[in-house]
Parts: structure tokens; sequence; C-alpha cells
């Protein structure tokens, strides 16, 4: 979005140039003209392209706005970690960064992936190592859109701890399923490294993260996920904000009531476009907010 | 007040941008006077208008500012929260933003509404779901003129601990009145949601905050009131300040002293000025900040 | 120091316009000459009066930087707190803004107090009505040469708390001194005020003060001195530092090992250059920081 | 990078200056053709310079760039600690700033020290008064080359506390060797100051941190080490980051779970890039934040 109007500034301002060059240079009335008109020809070209051009536009400028609204707006990626996208006319593919910090991240910087966690055209060496996160979610769970790998320190300390993370706020229920704990070094990681730097570890953090949003990678980090990348960014916001708050109620040192989903509840259909609508008001602001930094 | 000057520019840019464009198309001098003359024109009503104009553009001013300063300057609102105020000149009257985050609300952004959380026209859906919440407290508390919902953490932790918030700063005796804990269950509301989705819930709420400031929103937030826009501004910023405080003091491990006020104690009408001229400045203060941004 | 600079560019600026506009109206050599001459002998005159003019300007500029460092740089004023100093030329005398936010405190706002608080000319009736922790506060203690009142939240929770503050680090050895607890209600205050509203309760502070650097004001804030007015702003950035690591290792939950000064020990005097050394190149990089915001 | 880049702007912006002082003082063509001469050879001359001009410029403006990072981005140094970077060329020698607060500092800031923290040429009084714990560091550990000296409250909650700090995180896996806590007043340092005031206490310390990553220092702060300027930021924000999950673990109030390497394991060199590789990211993000500020 921000690179998309900031290529549409430099044509203008190139053309501009051009034309207070043509009268300073010449006073000839005739290379006004011509200025004019290419300049004009030059923005209907833009716009014609820029409706006909690559249609996946939309989703690459919406992850790199999530990159950059979870390094600067919300907190949730620090310089290490993620975000992905699965591509929405084909399912077996998925966007990501090459290995750069999410808070940088432009449209230039996206890979195509299959759900292996190949580059198409199989020429990208320069993905993150992690990038099997991503893939083996994408092809365990069909419904699941959106994937963010975070080293969040509230997920790594409930994951450290013996007490459970439960929810504590309204737009947390999905904490209600529970979020499980993998430990990398029952599935052959290594203790020094936790990373899961290969597609049998992606697989084994899948299997264990099952039906849930959520789950936390025991000294390491967390992955999250969500059926739209705006639901995913929100999703890691409430994780956090449920973990801190829950953290403030223990520390007071009384007894505390959690949130808790009747059993055999479940989210009923009626309200999911309440919860759509603040997620999506929540997440123009926060896109908003990154392009006009 | 930032969207006003916003707006003078705009018109601005594009006086001047129709006058390059006349001299350039037509070189036409009958032409040049004439937009000229219509640049002057357009100034002229321009000026003439905004003294002759809706003569509550103040109070929607000060709201702009308001959800501004609670998104950017004191950390109370999220890009969830918001705020209203009531109309000075219709008490059955108040004003809230449509549901966008207070972060990037501006004047144009304002809907008016009756007591029952009806849009005035009744042509405007796009408002907050949970708009009952200002709605219900302005029809039961006529000394209300302010309504601030937000989603602290610090208010929710207190929500679910067995520990009462009580007052620890000069500032929050307020709380001394007590700081009601609401559940939204108790009143047909569902654990999934918690919102105050309908009337009949934000009459349960009004009900359950009486004649206090505040009340906590069990898994989900905190409302709070004031008898001015700046007053709950202030009363907001210090009822998280004051948890914060009280849970610092907590956790040091001793014996703690909050700031009882005397049984039978009533606020001293002679102080009402003092705290009103520290509230003004910390106002004045916030607003500026926000419009120089 | 910022002020001065903007003037100075004012100053450019207008002499630029006013230069710009004589060749463009009239492109007559003289007009041109005249307008250069102007120019520089506004320069002149400008150097000349500021090297003669109000030899207290360095000291009214340190006190506004000071007011913009500890409200934006260093977090110990939010929009309530303020700061002064004593004339160096006069003891009996000291600066301090009008009642406004320290965060927006230019010169122009800076009043004149003698030691009972009065304003000099007694013409200034806008000034903070605490200011009596100020004046008496230097009428005791003649080595004061600044007073900051902040309500750090650190302090009023070990004020609350039965924890007495300890020193932490080698920066904060005055704590070992102590740091008292005075509650104003003991001396006529009131529980839904606690502001030193008058002269008799800033003399009871600055008594219960004695020899010490700083007091907590129960359920209130706290005042800190310094023997300069850069020392002033580094104990208030070092006090609330210790609040903050005590707090961190005292629920870390095992035992907490003090920085105790050995008992008759004093500050060795050859060390005095050292710290001073590191509190200058902290008080040059702040209010750097806030003269290039 | 930023202060090559100010350079040259200075150097535009005087010779602009001085042509448009030549026209205005003389209307004589052939000085205005001298003057533009004269900057052209400037310019000339610059370029020619930087390209041929010290080959540590490099190193120099890594340590600048380290300066910022540590002080605006990732938070490790406040106005008072300190950074430096061994000569890539000569072991011994290591580049250090003048006695200033890191987030200024500037290339023409830094002083060449060889490892007895004397400058090179004697004749630079204006260092850090504890420049010792850099030197003496690297006089006894040969694989190190870069240092940082912090006053991270985290640190220094730790090392006040009988708790040892253990690693929670993957990135912080060097936290296993240990990390010893150093009290000055045990080698002569005094209770009030804690400094590292003199070669023989910096041979204290580094003796103290023997083959470790970094040491903390009692009621002071710590200093950390790298194999390079990049590993030695990382290990500076992971050890912080670690010492607060390791907090919020323990006031979780259960059982904590460390990320302790088996007995006898050793870091797996062919994970070595992997890290690399993600510090790699993370430092040019850092250091393109601080240059595009």
């Amino acid at each position: 979005m921000g690179s998309t109007r900031r290529s549409v500034l430099a044509a203008g301002v190139a053309a501009v140039a051009s034309f207070i060059e043509a009268i300073v240079k010449t006073r000839n009335l005739v290379i006004v003209i011509i200025t004019v008109a290419a300049l004009g020809t030059a923005l209907v070209l833009k716009t014609v392209l820029a409706q006909t051009g690559d249609s996946n536009r939309v989703t690459v400028d919406d992850l790199v706005a999530a990159n950059r609204v979870l390094a600067h707006e919300i907190g949730v990626l620090d310089a290490y970690g993620h975000v992905s996208v699965r591509d929405p006319r084909n399912p077996n593919r998925y966007y990501l960064s090459r290995a750069i910090s999410a808070g940088m991240v432009t449209a230039a910087d996206i890979i195509e992936y299959d759900l292996d966690s190949q580059s198409i055209g199989n020429n990208r060496p320069d993905g993150y190592l992690e990038r099997f996160i991503h893939g083996e979610i994408y092809k365990a769970r069909p419904d699941v859109m959106a994937v963010i790998h975070a080293h969040s320190p509230e997920m790594i300390a409930f994951g450290a701890s013996s007490v459970p993370l439960r929810n504590m706020i309204h737009t947390g229920s999905f904490i209600n399923d529970g979020v499980p704990v993998f430990d990398v070094r029952k599935f052959g990681g290594t203790a020094d490294d936790m990373l899961i730097r290969n597609p049998a570890l992606g697989k084994a953090l899948a299997l264990a993260l099952g039906r849930k949003t959520a789950i936390i990678m025991f000294g390491h980090g967390v992955a999250i996920t969500g059926p739209s990348l705006a639901s995913a960014v929100s999703n890691a916001y409430f994780l956090n904000m449920n973990a801190r708050v829950q953290e403030q109620a223990i520390r007071l040192g009384g007894t505390v009531s959690y949130l808790e989903r009747e059993p055999g509840a479940k989210l009923p259909t009626n309200i999911a476009p309440a919860g759509a609508a603040a997620n999506n008001r929540a997440w123009e602001y926060w896109k908003r907010q990154v392009t006009t930094r």
C-alpha cells in the first residue's frame, strides 16, 4: 500500500519535474504541450496497469501491512518473527517475506511458496529458515489463511510455567480451546537451537496444534493462526493481552475468576459479525497507522 | 481541530491546482481572472460558513480531541474502545463516533444519538454495536456529561481478582465510592461475547453503576463517567494509574495503607476548583499534543 | 535554547522573505540594497542583544529544558508535576512555570518567586497551587538549588507499603540517608485533596525532609531536590529506577542484598567529580533530545 | 553513516551559502564563477577522500550505529552506558566514544585506545572513566571483539537477588554457561561509587568474567561481550529479555521449567550459521532504523 502510493508519488514528481524543466529550458509551447500529453498518457497507463496487473497485489500489500503492524503498532513481532498469508486463489500456495526483519518488509521482499515451503521456481534461497512452521500448518489446516511466528515474552513465560494460560478477556475466547505447549526437543530439536528447521519438525508442530488457534513453543515463542490475515493479527494481539491480564490478576494475590466457556458451549454463529466488525476496524486503523508513518 | 485545518488546506490545494490548470491549459487571461475570482469567493464563503455554521462545533471538536488523547497520549483506548459526550444544549442527545478506532476519529465521523441510542434521522447504521453503554448511562445519570468505554488490562485484572480496587492516589478519591464489577452473563449476555449489544444490557449496566464514577465489566473492560469530557478523561487516566500503584504496592510484599476517606466524609466543595484547574491544565496539554502530531 | 534558536530562525526567514518580496515587487536595485542592509543590521543587533540581554537567560532556558526532559525524555513528570530552580545570583528568589503542563513550558511561562512563594510584583495569580513545596524547601535548605514535584507511581507504591525503599544502585546512594514518607493529613491536609495548598503545609513538608534528598508524599507523589538542576533531574531519574529494581528483585522471590553504606561512611569527596561528569553527560544529552524534537 | 551524510549536507549548505553571498555582495560575475568552481572542486575532493580515506571507516560507522541502536532501538543503554569494538586489523587496539551519551555519538567522537585503555597519542583526556572495563576484557579474552557496559534494571535486580539468572529462551543459551555476579567492594571499590575506575578493578572484573559471555556488576550494571559487534548487541538484547521472561514465569506462581543444556552438551557448530543469520537480519534492521530517524 505504502509502496504503491510511493510509486505513484514518484511518477507524479518526475512528471512535474520534467514539465518544469521543459518550460525553463525552452519556453517553447510545443514542448510544453508534448510534456503535458506525456504526463496524461502516463497517468492513464498507470491506472490501467493498476487494474489489470498482478491481481494478488491486494494480498501482498496486506501482508506487507501486517508485517509492519505487528512490528510497529502492536508490538507482537520484534526483529526476529515473521507472518505469512495463504494465497486466496490457490490454497496450495502461501506468501512470506524473505529473511529480513518484519518492520522493514516491502512488496519486493515477498516470496511465493508451495505447502512444502519450496519457493515457486525454486530460486529463492533467501527465505526464513523456519518457514516450515507456516507451510506445515497450511497443509494440516485448510481453514487457516494466515500464520504468525513470534517470540512474545508473555508466551515463553507461560510455556515455562506449570500455570496454564486461561481465558481472561472476551476477545480471547479461543483460549478456552486450550493453548498447547510444544517442546521441540522431544521431536529431535536441540536445546541450544530449538528451531523448526525442517519439514518434520514443522509437521510435528502442526500435529500438536491440532484444531487450536495458537501453540506455545517452549523456550522459543509461539505460532498463531487465523481464518484471515486480520484475524490472525487480532488473535496475536489478544493472546499477549490475555497473558498480561492473567499475570496481573495472579499477582494481586487473591483468587482469580476465569472467563470459562460452559462445557459443550460453542461460539454462537450470530456473534461472529460483531467480532469481525471490531477486528476490521482495528485492522483498518493499524494499517493506516503504518502507511502514514 | 486538525480536521478543520486539513479541510482548509485541501480547499487551498484544490484552488491552486485549478489555477495552475487554467494557465497551463488555456494561457487565456480571462480564465485566469475567473479562477482567481472563484478562489477568492470560495475563501470568503469558507470563512463566513465557519463563523455562522454548526454552533456545536466546539463540542464535536473536543470529542475528536478526546478520542485522540485517549488513544495516542494516555493509552486508555486501544483500537477498540470509544468515548462520547452529551450535547450541552440538549440533554437528550449525545455524540459518538461511527464505528472506527478512536485514534483516527475526525469531526466528519461523529454521529448524533438520542438517549435510546438511535441516530438522529435514523439513517446511520454504521455506529458502534455497544453504543447502549453510553445512551443508557446518560438516561440514568443526568449529572454525567461524558462516557468512556475502554478495555484496560488493569481493570480486567481487578475484575477477575477477589482483591477489590481501593484508593491509592489523591486524584482517584472517587474510588472510595467503590468500583462495582458487572458480569453481563447474569443479565443474558453470553460468555463468548460479553458485549452490551442491546438496550436491556445497557440498562442493567447503568443500574449496576448507580451513583458511582466507574464500573468494571468482567472479562471485558470498564465504563468511566465524568461531569465533563475533560473530567471523564482524567478519571480514566487516574483509574488505571491507581490500579497500577495498588498492584505495585501489593507485590512489594508488606502491608499496604490505602487512602481511605473517613466514614461519612464528603469531598469538600472548596477543593473542587483546584482539582478542576489541574485537570484543565492536563486537558489543554493533551489536546495540544494530539493536534500538533 | 530551542526558543532562542527558533527566534533566530524566524528572524532569518522573515528577512529572506522581505528580500524576495523586494526583488519580485520592484526589480529595483536600490530597494534590494536597502533590504540587504536592513538584514545585516538586524543580524548585528540580534547578536549584540543576545550578549547583553537578560543574564538569567541561561537559568530560565535550563529550567525550560528540565521541564521538557522530565516530561518527554525520562518520564518523571506527567501532565501534572512541576520543577523549579533557585536564582543562582539571588538565593531569595526561585523560578517556576505558570500552572501549565511541564511538557509545554516555554521561557515566556516562567514566573519569578520569593521564598514565600509570592510572585515578584505580586501580579501573577496563574501559578501552581502547590508552589509552596518549592518555596519552603528553598527556605529551609540553602544547599538546595532545584526542586521537582512528581506523581511517580513507583514512589506512591512505596509510600503505601510497609516495605521501605532501600538503595539498590550505585547512582542512588542518597537513598541510604533514608527517604521519609510524609502524610499531609497529619498536618491539616484533607484525605480527598492531599495538596500542599498553603505555606504551613509546605513548611511541614520541608521539616520532614530535613537533610535528605527526597521525600515521598503519601497517596500523592514525591519531592526531589538537588544541589543543581541537573543533579535534581538525575536524582529523580535514579530514585524511580531504584524503586523499580527493588520491586523486581523482591518479586524474584529469593533474599535481596541491598547496597548499604557502611555505618558512619560518608560519600568520599574524591568521587564527586566522576558522578558529576556522568550526570553532566546525561543532562547534555537529554537537553539536546528535547531541543531537536 | 548518518554523520557522513550530515557532513556532506553541511558542506553543500556552506557552499550554496557562500555562492548566494557572492551574488548578493558583489553582483560580480567573476566571483560567482570562482565560487562555482570552488564548489565543484570541493565536491570532487570530498568524493576522492571518501574513497581513499580511513579504511577503518566501516568499523567506526558500525560502532556509531551500535551506540544508537542500543540507546534508541532496543533500550539497553540509557544516557550512561557505553559500547566498544576491537580494531579488526589490530587486536591491540579498540574504539570507544569520548564520554558522551550513547544516543548522540557520531564518528567524530570515537577515540582509539590501546589495551591499557590509554588513548593513542595520549592526548584524549575526555574518555569514559570506566573504559578499563573494555580494555581489560579485550586483554584477557582474544576471542572478544566487542564489549557493552549497561545499567539494565533487570540485571541489577538479578544481581541483588539470591535467585540466579537461568536460561529461558533459545537465543540466550549462553546463559547456561552461567552469568557471574561481581562485587567491586571486594576488590577495593567503594560502596558509594562502585565504579571500575582503574586498571586493577578492570582486571578483577575480567578475571571474574572468565570464559563467560556476560557478568553482572552488583549494585551497578552489567558487562556483555560478543565475537562481533552485532553478536554483542544481540546478546545484550536477549540477556535482558531472558531476565524479564524468568521474572514473569516466576511470578505466575507455579513451578518453572528452564531451558537447560544437557550436561556436557556443546553448542553444535552446525547451528551457528542460523543464529548468525537471524542476528544479522536484526542488526541490519536496527541499523536502518537509527539511520532513518
